[in-house]
């Protein structure tokens, strides 16, 4: 079989997590979120945000998590905005919108949102009660084309939501490789103080299943865990969930493996790169886009497997190449190598 | 720590399953049900059913399954049929509503529908457009209650659908408790032939987490997938559902699990006859739910965790005892003690 | 062609009406509510209410108005309470539930909810959040059965609501019809000051369509145009609501209108009890349920239309008669007589 | 008062269909669309079609309408396209969306979709079941900015959809408007012929209320009705529309009232083309979108009532100017005095 670069959810699950499972696997446990697991796991958490109040509630998948904050935070006449590359307009079949939510598309080459784009939107929407009242602006950090918010782009999108009664919402599917990113100037303390909700994404980072969404603003913790359930995501074996992210934010782990992730990925950059390579956006996480001619892509492919992204002329496309926290280096030197001879 | 006999997801797994997940860990797999674990928990159920053109989706939860399911099969105006007892219309936090469709109860005493319960409502549904459409019967087995359907009886309900073009869809939750029990008379084969839909129970039966919804109509096969995406039920990392599916099924795992859960359940059914007590349903899986006096219940309360289920009179309640795969006879053990002493 | 009694809106609509478009036609006026007929309407009916802050919206029809109403005040984990005989739980092709909200039903052989019946449900589901939390009281005056409430019986409900932070909602179909009873003995403040929101029927007692829905609870006014407007519900030619419901308010025509049908309908009251029948509710509006024999209902359906409601014994059913404000002496004077006759 | 503009749904109605509502107000009629004017009206407008198997269903308004159709329609994961000009998109306050429905919008400066856009989207919608599935091409005629389809631009449209399986529906709250332009080509007939579901719109052409949808596709009839019912639209007086619809079609009236709304509008874009103004779009319905300086606007406003559509630059914007069936030459000659001023 090839070696994938398609995605970082291909392999397993960090050992550690494994042996915990093994360690713990006959006690007896609460379910459906009381169990032991899923209370150390959120007063770990808690601490490491600083944020002794929010909530925190473990789901199975990103999708999932989307619905559950959408269904939660809005009512039916209010909408989300997001930059048009964002996973819930693109990629979650319409999951919103089964919802009932309308989502605001905003033009974006980088995957991220301005404070600019949310404002055209809200100048657009002004014809209430036959347009809609944009409520909840959705980004994701890092972005689906491997971007990162800077603190003062997070900082000027939290005070446009401050100053026009937004909420805002932070899709951390891959959280912990915009944290590990040699360029982030972000910590977790100012993701939470900056956002309403925002989730943790373990199934891309480590663990075998799992996002931890935690809910900064008290007003909108009220009756969660009624949604939670509603949307089937509240699982009875809990203990599943509460055990992944208490390994993974007992000591360091989660941060680690996300370096780790990172660090892959930049070694391919700099091989692209230095093969004269330019990219579709520039990264500093897991994921590049090195744009090739045809051919080019068509020797790598014979090799590896990755997805052809974008066409950017006839002759070239961009492809997406995604590391993870378990690339072993043999992958990317072999990868390297095949660089080196296109 | 009490021992606890309030559900049959207080454990783990079944230690198989970890080793596979140990054994597996690092290899790269295809993600969203295109995994070989997958694959091949498929290949194996499928002979098992004798319906070598049903489809399988893996899921995480059973209301998951379920408000998938209904979402998938119905129309908006179309309605469910189901047991007053049934999960979906008491324990569901509204998951079928909230997808938009209404749910004709049937009152039960033993927690089964039957065919003539169904030919109520559809009598009482007859003003077409004023009122809705019933279209689906939702069963499961074992019940809510412990009670298991005869062949007969699905038969029966198996029969009617076919004759007023109503759908089945058979919950089965605990399905392997409902075909491991002394009782039964139903066998795999037969289940897949008399229901549209249904789904096996993992969760409380030795799996970590997983569902897997067996579609056999094939009219209903189609776009299914979607749905399953649009419900965030799709898990990138399906391999951890193939994994325990695999292994439940690929020798006789899953059935063993169940008679022994049924098994330890009897054990204590017994020792309650021979005390002289009643009970709510007479049941041949790992539910019992004898009948005491308010003082007895206290004395058991103060040893182990059980859920008071039902008040029969001002002084006596049923209470719910479930016993799981991993119930060791020690736990049995202490509990008879104590049950002959009250 | 036979004359029907199956409903009461089987005429068009006050003369008045009519009039009052017939002069208005070519004025220009504004839309979706802002035109000065709905401002007028609403300024009559508050002054009648004495709800100076009472916000009203026009809308053209009765479950249209039940679902907006419950899309507007619930979350979406939150459920209603309704007797089972409620119109939203039997006649509205599953509306609300489409909405995404369950009906939570009580058994009533009168049409009517009580105080007992909301607690049994709220009793019922006490365990958040598996299961839905009941939110909104549904009833209707008069009820579907013809019957209507007391000062008592609308105030414990009230009081009811009060104490378990439950909205109360008043479906005013026939509300007219309910004030206009010769046993009623509650006023419109009172109605207003008791319930949350309620709304005032049109369409079955004198105009050619629309209900005035009337939220009292200024915590719920928030926003509620833009769910009329998401539902369908804006009319851009609001003046014709407008006008309907300043004809029937600004004198005493909506009381009169319902008060005609009232007394047609004891007319045949009387002669159904003169003639020995008993009645499957005892009313006093425009409503009748006598129970008569098969052979004596088909003597009578011979000459006019009217409704089988109810399956008494093998030999005896409840019919539903219903008069309007436009039925004529003429008319009841025919039904007597073969009243008489049978 | 001034002289309003703004819209065509400032008057009343066509003073026949008064006379018809006044002429049949005492009958007794049957409800829900078995009145016998319902009756007639279809059997008309089928005979108009050339399409004796459509099913028709007359409703209030058209967002209600739109959304009705998009339900019945559509599975869960079936999307909509739509120009992003399309009322749909921008002014129906979320009411797709809140059905569970996608909308994906396709740029235009035209108001118009073409076969190319629908393509588009097609393309960008390939990695089933992550992303929707588009099924539903919408498209109003006129549009939302005065134009118009032609034969050759709705025959591309309709065979790009027998192409790709996608079902059409066409908008026609403006529909009189457009098939009563002197530039159009397109015959009624064609129109039943080339879409699967389309709607004529009585409100803004001479009715007080009410939109007729019709079904040409016959597997979209089954159980249509029941939607109808579900969103609240089906009248019990249907009377209402189906007069109303019976008195525009049974002559020539429907089309004769659309003429004139749009010669008076051409008398004002002659006006303005004369003054050498430019137009956002070439129109010949009765909307007109003439671009006028800041000031040049500041003047008409002061007598007249209408919209300011879109800025251009920062000293001119389009205004929308929309006459009626109702409009008198009075208010043209005075509007065009004053474009001749400014």
């Amino acid at each position: 079989m090839k070696i994938s670069f398609k995605n970082d959810y291909a392999e397993g699950c960090h050992p550690n997590i494994l042996s915990a499972l093994v360690q713990s696997n006959l006690s007896q446990e609460e379910s459906y979120g009381a169990d032991s697991f899923c209370q150390q796991a959120t007063a770990i958490i808690r601490k490491k945000l600083a944020a002794p109040t929010s909530e925190i509630y473990y789901v199975s998948g990103g999708t999932q998590a989307n619905l559950i904050i959408a269904t939660a935070l809005l009512r039916p006449h209010e909408s989300i905005i997001s930059a048009n590359t964002g996973h819930i307009f693109t990629n979650e079949a319409g999951a919103i919108e089964a919802s009932g939510h309308k989502i605001h598309s905003v033009p974006s080459e980088s995957g991220k949102l301005t404070a600019d784009g949310i404002v055209d939107i809200l100048d657009q929407h002004q014809r209430a009660p036959h347009q809609l009242k944009p409520r909840l602006v959705y980004i994701s950090n890092a972005t689906e084309l491997g971007t990162t918010y800077t603190y003062q782009e997070l900082n000027d999108i939290h005070q446009c939501c401050q100053q026009h009664n937004l909420l805002l919402f932070l899709d951390g599917a891959r959280l912990g490789q915009a944290i590990a990113a040699t360029n982030n100037d972000l910590n977790w303390q100012q993701i939470a103080a900056f956002t309403d909700v925002f989730y943790i994404g373990g199934t891309k980072n480590g663990a075998l299943i799992g996002e931890a969404i935690v809910i900064n603003n008290p007003t909108l913790q009220t009756d969660f865990a009624f949604i939670v359930k509603q949307k089937g995501a509240l699982l009875s074996k809990s203990r599943l969930l509460g055990i992944q992210f208490y390994e993974l934010f007992r000591e360091d782990l989660y941060e680690q493996l996300a370096k780790h992730a990172n660090a892959q990925a930049m070694k391919l950059k700099n091989a692209f790169h230095e093969n004269g390579c330019n990219f579709l956006t520039d990264t500093f996480t897991n994921m590049i886009f090195p744009i090739l001619r045809n051919e080019q892509i068509e020797i790598l492919r014979s090799q590896f497997e990755f997805y052809e992204w974008k066409k950017i002329t006839q002759e070239q496309s961009a492809i997406r190449i995604i590391t993870s926290w378990a690339t072993p280096d043999s992958h990317i030197d072999k990868f390297i190598e095949s660089i080196k001879k296109i």
